[in-house]
């Protein structure tokens, strides 16, 4: 595995590899990795001849007040992680370098940002967007994975890369979890003993709901949302939000039906924990 | 020359070049060419093994009120042309292609566009960022030629290419002019010969400026703007704006020194047409 800190370097790396005729494989990440995105490097391991994985903390896209400098880094071990599932770049950009003082430019996805995270998180998405399409130029890649946790990203990546004519696939893999149902993330590892246990909790409600609402026996936003908060209410933390969504536009749905995604965001202590599920909704009556 | 309508395709034809170590030259145009284009084809059939050329009308950085719909366009005309300088790949996508009903992102380069035609037009520019990534996403080249009479234009896609991590060398080409010094604009057919015998002031009191900021004559940017609207001021025509700015960064300046740009627009009859020439100022006393 290949170490590599430039956007320059990684282009001629990946343009060797092209010239010979092999796709590649993108995973973009924040490191502190856990199975969830080595599931990501395993598929596009299995997927690509050469795969490429980048870790970088991103300022652009943490608000005032968020977690940027305590965000958990442990690059020693991410290398090993990457390395020991056969990736072949590991991209490591420097801030100052990504980001110099001149840096003016914005990659803007309107519209899907207005409900969830986006809402709650004025600029995330934007310096999601941004730092992607910096990655995408430098990667160069065929396809780029993302995990289903981080749904509304991934809705809107799919979005960006289309509406720009990147040349590459976007492959969304499902969320991978504790065997207690936890959503792996990078931010469990604030939680303390107490957190932590109450923390399946939150896929437990949405399981629940998603039940009853494939079942019939819940038909509105308005009740599946209360349905979550009532089995959320005792707890130590503090809903964020609970939202029900068409799964393709992220839209407002007032009756259920067809396909939707069911999302909460949760505080707990110092983590802000974000878990979805999707769902297909009975044919309405 | 191939003719090629939607990105996929342009994507496939670019890739296999680049399997066989071809590099890759792109001019965008929006048509209706002129020998400006042709100057920059020309540069890129020299510097490059496959040159690549857009025609397309882009919507998006057209004002209400401005010149899409009269916008002139003579497609044939230019195959004829661009098959003649020995283009490869004749890129013309359909707007409903490009931005079809979900379409919803922006590529934004901040600052650069509060001067000159930013503050006159705007989201001109931010429809031109759009529409280029979407262009380098479909040609994919390793060399983007544009015109320096096209300046802002210049200075905000060469950030834009930077910030976003763009494999791709921006070469700047000069501004052709007819015999008379006029630049040389699509724009140009909507004059009529009254106009047309006019426009040429505009080169003329440019260059006339430049030579006194250069013999030092001129030692402020009031001045030197206000010379250029004294020149200017009994033609048939508008002003829209005159100004010196850093050629670097587009920043505003009170002193004259260093490396500037002098620039107008100029509302001519149903033309706005725009030029500059660069200035290099003595150093400061």
């Amino acid at each position: 595995m290949k170490r590599i800190r430039s956007a320059r370097r990684l282009q001629s790396a990946v343009r060797s590899a092209r010239s010979k005729g092999e796709s590649v494989g993108f995973v973009p990440t924040m490191g502190f990795l856990h199975e969830g995105h080595l599931s990501l490097v395993r598929r596009a391991r299995r997927d690509n001849d050469v795969v490429v994985a980048s870790i970088f903390v991103n300022p652009l896209q943490f608000g005032p007040g968020e977690d940027f400098e305590s965000y958990p880094r442990d690059l020693a071990r991410d290398r090993r992680l990457l390395r020991s599932e056969g990736v072949d770049f590991v991209y490591e950009p420097a801030a100052a370098d990504l980001y110099p003082r001149e840096f003016a430019t914005r990659v803007v996805v309107d519209g899907l940002d207005q409900a969830l995270c986006g809402t709650r998180r004025p600029g995330h998405f934007a310096g999601v967007t941004t730092i992607v399409t910096k990655l995408l130029n430098a990667a160069g890649p065929d396809r780029l994975y993302l995990g289903q946790k981080d749904f509304q990203q991934a809705v809107i990546l799919t979005r960006m890369v289309e509406d720009l004519d990147f040349a590459v696939k976007v492959v969304v893999c499902p969320t991978v979890r504790e065997a207690d149902g936890l959503a792996m993330s990078s931010r469990n590892s604030y939680l303390t003993t107490e957190e932590r246990a109450f923390a399946p909790e939150l896929f437990r409600a949405l399981s629940k709901v998603r039940k009853l609402v494939q079942a019939g026996e819940i038909k509105t936003a308005a009740s599946a949302v209360k349905r979550v908060e009532s089995l959320l209410k005792d707890g130590p933390g503090r809903i964020d939000y609970i939202e029900i969504l068409s799964r393709e536009d992220l839209g407002r749905v007032r009756k259920l039906s067809g396909k939707l995604v069911l999302a909460v965001a949760y505080y707990l202590g110092k983590a802000r924990l974000i878990d979805n599920v999707w769902i297909q909704a009975p044919k309405g009556s």
